[in-house]
């Protein structure tokens, strides 16, 4: 029904995640509605970030150089490593400038609904890691969905009987939020984490 | 915070409609985990559908040939006429299998709202192109909005002086619809356009 270029360009489209077929059409008409430029920009963009970016060999965090900016950084406490899910919890992280250790980017959880196991994420790459390069402490900085929470135990299991000190990210309420809209198990977690002040 | 050229990815990905920079950067981070022939594929349709795909010089809907398919095909009537908002109205008619006329596509509605008036739609066209092909009918498939609505009456206004028939599409309940979900305005409309059986 569609000229063979544009159904094309639907299909491409649609293969991102959370594009539905009708999102498809309407960023393909949108992108034909525009000038040119955009959508060469758009393609450039793509093909640039594809053929540049790797994982840092260090931190498995996306990079465009090896070992990545954090990782070369003689500023970032080596010592110190907070092991995340994926490379924008990483960006979230850095938000705060305020933690000065380094990443570790699993690039998932341990799921075994989804037949996902340690072999599958860079667990591997951080027992390597934490004995080449003497890590003091591992930040287990995992979500707190069930995967988040048994990857962190998983993790600690692991590292602990090697003398490496595994911290867990705090779970508590959020800045700015209420008590009443905020759920029982991280009400339960917040009273379970309550410190001195 | 990122590597420059994810930066980029993000920001173009970004300037698509609906798209916002949390979408934006799972979008990128989804390109970047998978195979480089995925981007590849995406980059090349959109240059691909934006190099190829031009409006049609009769209907102005988006083709790769001109005139396009349905504008050159002899079997559909030349004299009757629906005019619709945009290219993914014509597809939704096209579902049908049913229309044998052919289309003109205006590329928005009237909208004092947004200053678009009709000298920034493909009206001046369509009055061209009824001249030169002595339509016979209008059939104003405009949407059922305020501006669509505005817009069917001000397309009447114009041609029924010029001796066309201006028809619009029946508004009513949708097929399956429940009465009791449906709101007034639709319903007084269903009502208004009875037809005996």
């Amino acid at each position: 029904m569609y000229p063979a270029s544009i159904q094309a360009l639907i299909d491409q489209l649609g293969r991102l995640p959370g594009i539905g077929p009708k999102t498809a059409q309407r960023l393909a008409f949108f992108l034909l509605a525009e000038p040119p430029e955009l959508s060469r920009a758009l393609a450039d963009a793509v093909v640039r970030a594809r053929e540049t970016v790797r994982y840092c060999s260090v931190c498995f965090n996306f990079t465009d150089i090896d070992p990545c900016q954090i990782c070369r950084n003689p500023a970032r406490d080596p010592k110190l490593v907070m092991v995340v899910e994926h490379p924008k919890d990483v960006i979230a992280m850095e938000r705060t400038r305020e933690y000065r250790g380094r990443y570790h980017v699993l690039h998932g959880t341990i799921s075994p609904m989804e037949g996902i196991g340690p072999e599958r994420l860079r667990v591997n790459e951080l027992v390597d890691r934490v004995a080449r390069e003497a890590v003091a402490e591992l930040c287990i900085a995992t979500g707190s969905s069930l995967e988040g929470e048994a990857t962190a135990l998983y993790l600690a299991r692991l590292f602990q009987p090697r003398g490496v000190k595994v911290t867990r990210i705090a779970r508590g309420i959020p800045m700015g939020g209420d008590l009443d809209y905020t759920d029982e198990a991280t009400l339960l977690k917040a009273f379970e984490g309550r410190q001195e002040i």
